[in-house]
């Protein structure tokens, strides 16, 4: 039995964090921290909860406590988890960061879109990027682990196949995304309103997001060089689910792009390539750890079009983190995750 | 191992019960009938099954086939069961009926309110009402289960502690319920579409709607004697859920309503009565098989107030048929029901 | 041409102000205050409005410019209007007021449901409540104007005619009423969010909510007595649209409820009673000063049962506001609210 | 006043049509017609035109009556003015064409997206495509026009600054286009359903959709030669609105691109060009005959971004047609198309 700590775990990845672990066989949690509601019970703030955790109450972030877990979840705005990881290794716990204080590999370009100093640089080198599609392996021998981001999870996933095969041109991806208004968080902002943000649609962020230099990274990865990314992220009306329709331009057209799909994913567990012709909804995947992915290519041009969803909570969060941990403690790594998707 | 057969699989309840047996350990779906869809694999017209049900498709509707079954669950439209379920009983199968068809004791009155003849008057003496909280005994021993419906669970759920009591006046009750949008079935209709129950709330069926025969017959057992009932339902712009606000006028103001409705709900799995001054979101239930309830009596008066929810796919259909078979066949009444709802 | 002034624009009621004085022949926006938003255009606030107003920016509220206009409302927290109606009145301007600050007629009562005590008790005697349906002669003579509530609206239009002709029990009155979320206003809160509110139903404020004394108040004078009401307000997942969903017993059943309603309103410009056995729906009244209702009497029993729709910033509140300034300044009362609402 | 016939007024072009002509000061609806509806009043059928009407009510579709208007509306299924136009032309009177039945130049080209032989291909030549802000002056003396469809409109008026000024490499365009769910009409079908379109995101069409040519058409003629264009439509949950992300290579960066579509757009009183780095949002445009962009150009690369807006069911359909008939009867391009977006 996993002994599980969570740090901040009053946000959406928090919640879900405790919703999927409440299925999990062979995890506990044991602590679940908040300095703002210590002392609430988590199913009085959640009552989705109520019957599952009938003890479990946030409590002030304690090194100590949080120390005698096995592993720490980080459901924390950035710079939280710079600040303690440090010791939680030290103490011999395993963290898993949902933050992004740890997914970028270089501390400049973090300090530069995130607007402060990275906090915790000497721990850079051992961070595993948390996306077992790519880094199973590491992950299996990782003391910290960078959960990535949401738009970068389905951005990654859709792009790979055609970058490390070297059948795209790097120079010209484009990642046209649209989430789900819960990626925001849950913090009051009038942004995300029921009134502003629902029966609308817009872009934001055009200039310039968060997420372009991760998913940058990991294209560079896969491409095993440079790559030109124009991201667009778009809000939608709808609390969870990221849709990003990827393109890409292919230099071989004699391809068999469905066939190149299938095989990159045959034997991931949490990676769905459709049938060819396919349209993946969101809701296909609501509450679900899986990646649809389907592959385009209309009126047999040259540019791909690559539709990717996922729920931005689970397997772009929350589920990836429980994968994440499956791995790292040598459990199968479905447990917990095997679920299938609410529908309708 | 449950084998299990399901007629009508293409509606919302039959993906439901698909969605939540996918997560049974001791149950197997063997066939499931569609005349419409027959030979369509049911990951095809349903996504989310992906990786849950790799070989199964539907088929077209053939009692020999379905008799091996140890149970059958009807998920299709009022008039079906009542041709098939007499061959599948004499066949020595259980049968579990989703629809209206078995819910009225009385043949007369369904013939009036469905407006066609009862199919299997000759049944209707064996049939018994699955609603757990009130027949638990009679379930376990039943051939024959008629599922309750949506609204009827929500209604009945929320004032029968009232009447079982005697603490209520029978004769003005009110139940105004909401229900979300899927209550009305995957059928393509007008008043469905995303554009047409998308952003507005109305009441519908105000002269009279079929729920209200059924809830009125479960009130009366509850009460002992007639009932006054005026049922009001609204569509609600949302998937998923049902808000029954429930008054009554107490006949003494001195019982303590919470203590009672605790008690009476205190061994009830699926039924959770929240603390003093709560009010329940239908969110908090989606996709769990639980209803939560609160009471109110506003300013210290005469008229209680009720509120409880469901997830009427769930509670209000496919997770009570479920439970309704973990009754039937002697296991833990939780079993592929335990998980809980999903927020946000 | 009336000269206009907006206190405190920044808000939903703020803003749907402008957009119906946008097509308003005989008013023009002089001024338009708001302390947090000095200096920024309106237009950039709010991009509906491009092209409306092209020189318009929200100011420092200032008795003298705001003194200049023919009449001032106030879209505004409650608590504002009493500290400045009294100034504006003595420079000979009108005030409007869509705050609940002068909508209670005892400054005692308001004071226990606001929690502070009333700041211009001396105002109250001259105070109009603006509901043209049922004030509207005292409404042209009126310096200062109380536009009513959403839920008040709503539901006193619903039941005023019942009760002045005393054909119901005014002692058992039932208000189950669902507002669209805008009705929270446009603070950041979380109960607010998109992922907190959709796709869930509640209610709230079963214990007692401030519109309560005000529906009371208004139902008193429409039966010239006490009333006994009890208020059930719900929040829906849409962003506009209010749905009153009223109970009454009535005294005598003869009456014919559909004629006696149609004589209510045969005159009312904004009141729209249905045909026998209509459902109104929310959207049918969507950006309109329109409120539609529809009168039942289920299975010919003793309960009636009305439904009550309007748009809560329109007839709810702007529009309103809107009626009550061109029956105070002689105008068609009709003007810059004659469109039809906005369906789908 | 211009006497107005509508074709085929059950669908959401017709009722958006009959919502804007209520606030026409020289229009008049003289008929409507439908053969399934024929003798329903049409505030029966769409109440929010209540009191707007009150005389009006569905015909059955007849030559001579429709003859006798100076202008008749098709807001039909395809198809259905290919058989009727030549006809009313005949007879005088000007035919303005929501459907697609005119929209492409080459009838070979519009049989094979639309699966029928071109009906009337005679026609094609003096066929007008009504987008003002290309054609005004062919439109003033137009018999025939072709509305342009909702995706064309936004894509077009986003894309053409760039291409008329030969800035664009015109072989390599995206268009990345959601669509409110009002853009697949009123019919019944299971994929517009409130409980399928509903909190999920995804693609369609991206094999080929039939206003792929139409697009296409139209930036060729912009662009002055072919165009490589590659059109991926979503379908998101919100009834009205369309936000078109549009991606194209710039082949000079050095060029102001917000004053290049600002000097294109000055004189044109519904196409709005935001401030530099505005994100325009489609509710900006509810109900509104407006099209709102904005440019950018990420990280100063080669790639553009333009972010256009429309509602699809005014500038993108009633709305476009109401402005061409504004021209084509030499009346205020502005009259009935006025009024401020409905926000929130």
């Amino acid at each position: 039995m996993v002994k599980v700590g969570i740090v901040g775990g009053t946000g959406y990845t928090g919640v879900e964090l405790l919703r999927l672990l409440a299925q999990h066989p062979q995890a506990r949690v044991e602590v679940i921290t908040s300095r703002s509601e210590a002392g609430v019970r988590v199913d009085e703030m959640y009552p989705n909860l109520r019957g599952h955790y009938p003890h479990l109450a946030f409590s002030v972030p304690d090194v100590k406590t949080l120390g005698a877990c096995d592993v720490v979840f980080f459901a924390t705005p950035h710079g939280v988890a710079h600040a303690l990881a440090g010791e939680l290794l030290a103490a011999g716990t395993k963290v898993i960061d949902l933050s992004a204080d740890f997914r970028l590999q270089d501390a400049v370009e973090w300090a530069k879109w995130y607007g402060q100093p990275h906090g915790a640089p000497d721990l850079l080198p051992e961070a595993v990027y948390g996306l077992p599609e790519v880094n199973r392996e590491a992950i299996k021998q990782a003391r910290l682990i960078a959960v990535p981001g949401c738009y970068p999870t389905a951005a990654q996933l859709g792009l790979i196949p055609l970058l490390e095969s070297g059948l795209a041109d790097a120079s010209t991806l484009i990642a046209d995304c649209k989430s789900g208004v819960s990626g925001a968080g849950r913090g009051a902002s009038v942004g995300s309103l029921f009134s502003e943000a629902g029966e609308s649609m817009k872009a934001y962020g055009v200039k310039g997001h968060r997420h372009l230099p991760e998913i940058r990274q990991g294209l560079r990865r896969a491409a095993g060089g440079e790559v030109g990314l124009t991201f667009v992220p778009h809000l939608t009306p709808m609390i969870r689910g990221i849709h990003a329709t990827l393109y890409a331009t292919v230099v071989d057209r004699s391809v068999d792009l469905q066939a190149l799909y299938e095989q990159r994913y045959a034997n991931e567990p949490f990676v769905d390539v459709m049938p060819a012709g396919s349209h993946p909804e969101t809701r296909s995947v609501r509450g679900a750890n899986v990646c649809r992915i389907a592959v385009h290519r209309p009126q047999d041009g040259d540019l791909v079009v690559v539709l990717s969803v996922i729920d931005n909570l689970v397997k772009g969060a929350s589920g990836q983190a429980l994968q994440n941990m499956n791995i790292l403690f040598d459990l199968d790594e479905r447990l917990g995750l095997a679920h299938a998707a609410l529908l309708p």
